[in-house]
């Protein structure tokens, strides 16, 4: 989903954020794209009703929708309560002087009267709205009283009971400007046999089914005799050509507050993104109907929709300029502790000042020619879970490198007298084998990402303890001593360009998969413990080198 | 992070969207806090300035602010744009008369003057500002000039040109009655050497640095060097027992219309979560640093930030009382046409009627068995890759029912004349190696999850299969013939009720699967593809039966 995309609304307010513009910029923004609002009136309500309403001045609903207008380049936008006839006359002359013919999708909502009774259009108005307004609009999306009240304010049949009446209606709606009519059947009662009766005579009409089963669902154990005797909601969506009808349980539920406004809103979004205007309709319901089940019943009376069942956090921040590697960062950051134990060791402190024993040392470097056996065979593992040449290539990469640091610690032993023969036949440590069957039982476990994790600690940590006694050694009156150290090659290996230029590749890498496929809390906090467990296990093995283990 | 915490913001209006009431419920809404406002002023600006003000009576200030209290139980409030004297009173008053002495935390953003010098505190308000407000408010969070309209209104030092008159300043600030005082850094040049020389002198100062290198962090590439030479945005935050820094590098951006209100938004949210004023200061400054650092430069002015970076769209929808199993719906939705036919295959259709030719069935019968390995081993794989032991013990269960299930495939094979000898030796058809190879490499390749991808289609689908022959054969007049059919038992066994236990099992496992770690548009997609292709695979198996390839 593409970001940012700008849309639209005008109309009233809720200060207790369940309808009006509130509730729209909530939709809005669940939907990621970028809220902007002309407030019409403002009103004091809540979820019990409508307290008070001042309605702005026509002129300043103009010179906001301007504000707007002349600066942003709106996609789609909508209409709510208008409140009275110069509001809607403001509106329609400021978007003909900015638009011309070229009117972005606009969809109106025409809100006429609170659920509690309050009017939010005053009566003259409507027809108003039927003259000025209706023409601009892609869609129209009255409820049954608003749709009763605009056709009798024309003198046409205004009576909707029941389903047949919802689609005559929906026609006669049509005949009054609007390029196509959404009738919302919250308010009517209908059944499957209504739709599959009308079906029957209109074989040419789309149904669309929402939370009801299809075939071939039989495993989901509603039987179609539960559905057919089930009470439906079902919405008519009508153009010029085609009749659609959306079919959903009814949901017994106060949650409703702003059920028009959410609704006309999210089908804002989906047009703003270019979305037809059926599945812009589908979408839409979809995400209304949700927030209506979801919801968590705030308030005394009809308690507002659940406006974001359709968003998660994100756990791991985007990467920006200054923060290149966020993921990175959040793992050593999760470890601080553990992870300075494990760079600031006094192994690399020894080693770094070349007072290390050379039993010591030489423990290590067996030991580590033991762990590097794993390490490869890991990769190996990651190459086997690749999907993509380019992570085979990159896997099969570090193996190579493996061999060649293998080759550095057996040149290593040959200078200190100990053959080839000698380190293959070495007892392996348990802090050897607890890091390398742990690495490898991840890898059997997991898939390649937590193995990216398991190997990370390793590939990263070395990569810093070389970097941290170069940047010792680099200060005024060091401790590091790189003369005569007996171990500068091997400080030299890790800080040097070579193995750098592999730790940055390690970084990118587990960047990019965390950008990628944006981890759920649960899946990050298996990440983190698998890099939390191999930084431990990073340092035990240093433990294990001073300690001789 | 639990949904929906109450949060009110009392402040003007932007129809633009990046800045007022409709910056602060995007930011309510992008931290999944449910947002109410009440509306001060309405103001006509967009990202270039500001166009025209029509203030609210103080007495719609309070009817709406009451319309809030009375319906609603607010955790935390901020307060932005107020204008003037009048609406100031108002607004204790109503918060006072609501709460007594118990106000919830209060955020105050001492609102005065726009960026581009529009007047949004009349000046003879700043001094009701200090007397009224502040004495309320758990924290102000004024920048540069406003604290220093703040302090030269009370005849305090207002000069506030570096790090060090920050820091007097937010004491002055703090005795004008603010249980706490935020003094944003954003327009005062700071450098590393600043904050080292002051922290020296203050050694009971908190530090917190975000986006900058921490120690052992060599391997991002950043050096110390480069950040001291950096300049940084430090906010100061001050109670009367601490001092807090938080530092960040500067950004070079114009995307900054509305910082402040959407900082005091998000601090909002976090004391209205609970947080501390330190740790809610750290998460807020967090949020509005990425948000200026990832806009999108809407507008043709100073843009607004980006609300959303840290929210990501919900793939699968929550489960709901008349959805309880959205992702098993959305994956036979993502393939009703191959569905479909593998549940509607010829093969069953021919079984079902009793007409298929033994040597087909016999022939299924026999690959079947050979598949049933494969399926064994699969989950045996999925016990090496479980977490709990509830798991091991589920996936356990399932290959002691594929043990049962291949017994009464060796008793069909009994009764017509094969013995296990035989079945032992049959060769294997492509299609069984594909269907069972292929999952084996799934369960190599990925996690737990994705391997229970690729076991359920077979799963589910033949529990599918045996209901949909059961209900076709309840139909009135039916094509469906039972009595006399040979394969009436292996009918009843996959529609019985034990194998559909194992159906309802394997639906509620996947559903608590996609519940507990909710995947990333990457990740579904990779789950999809997994079911379809075993779909496929499935009905290449019946294909494979019917042509006895």
């Amino acid at each position: 989903m593409s970001d940012q995309v700008p849309v639209l609304t005008i109309a009233g307010t809720d200060p207790s954020g369940g309808a009006g513009i509130q509730a729209d910029l909530k939709t809005f923004t669940a939907h990621k794209c970028y809220g902007t609002s002309v407030i019409t009136a403002l009103v004091a309500q809540n979820t019990t009703g409508v307290q008070a309403v001042q309605a702005c001045t026509p002129d300043f609903v103009a010179q906001q929708l301007r504000s707007v207008l002349e600066d942003i380049d709106i996609r789609a936008m909508k209409t709510g309560m208008l409140f009275d006839s110069d509001i809607i006359r403001s509106v329609t002359r400021t978007l003909r002087e900015h638009y011309g013919a070229n009117i972005p999708p606009l969809v109106c909502d025409p809100v006429c009267v609170s659920t509690s009774g309050h009017t939010l259009l005053r009566p003259e108005a409507v027809d108003d709205m039927i003259t000025e307004l209706f023409p601009l609009t892609t869609l129209i999306t009255p409820n049954k009283s608003e749709a009763e009240l605009i056709l009798s304010t024309r003198k046409l049949p205004s009576n909707i009971t029941n389903l047949a009446d919802m689609l005559s209606a929906s026609q006669d709606l049509l005949t009054l400007g609007p390029k196509a009519v959404l009738l919302k059947g919250g308010h009517v009662i209908s059944s499957m046999q209504d739709v599959l009766r009308i079906a029957a005579d209109h074989p040419e009409m789309r149904i669309f089914r929402d939370g009801l089963l299809d075939e071939n669902m039989e495993i989901l154990q509603i039987t179609e005799e539960d559905i057919a005797a089930r009470s439906l909601v079902v919405d008519v969506l009508r153009d010029k050509d085609t009749v659609t009808l959306f079919l959903r349980p009814r949901i017994n539920s106060t949650s409703t507050h702003g059920t028009g406004c959410t609704l006309s809103a999210a089908i804002t979004c989906a047009l703003g993104r270019g979305n037809s205007l059926i599945e812009a309709t589908d979408l839409g319901t979809a995400y209304t109907h949700l927030g209506i089940e979801t919801a968590s019943g705030i308030g005394k009376g009809h308690g507002p929709l659940n406006h974001m069942h359709s968003i998660m956090p994100r756990n791991i921040p985007q990467s920006t300029r200054s923060v290149p590697h966020p993921f990175t960062r959040l793992l050593i950051k999760s470890t601080t502790d553990i992870w300075k134990q494990y760079v600031e060791h006094d192994f690399v402190k020894q080693l770094a000042r070349g007072t290390l024993p050379r039993e010591c040392f030489l423990h290590f470097i067996k030991q580590d020619y033991l762990y590097l056996r794993y390490y490869a065979r890991a990769y190996g593992l990651l190459v086997a879970k690749s999907s993509t040449f380019s992570a085979i290539d990159a896997a099969t990469k570090t193996i190579i490198n493996v061999i060649t640091e293998v080759t550095t610690h057996k040149s290593f032993c040959a200078q200190w007298g100990i053959s080839e023969e000698e380190l293959q036949s070495i007892p392996e440590s348990p802090a050897t084998t607890a890091y390398g069957a742990y690495i490898l039982d991840v890898g059997l476990q997991g898939d390649a990402s937590r193995l990216l994790m398991a190997v990370a600690a390793c590939l990263l940590g070395y990569g810093e303890v070389g970097l941290w006694i170069k940047k010792e050694a680099a200060k005024p009156g060091t401790w590091v001593v790189l003369d005569g150290n007996p171990y500068t090659r091997w400080i030299d290996d890790y800080s040097g360009e070579h193995y750098q230029e592999a730790v940055r590749t390690g970084i990118e890498t587990i960047e990019a998969m965390a950008a990628a496929d944006p981890p759920s809390p649960a899946r990050l906090k298996e990440w983190v413990l698998v890099w939390e467990r191999c930084t431990r296990l990073e340092k035990g093995f240093w433990d294990m080198a001073l300690g001789l283990l």
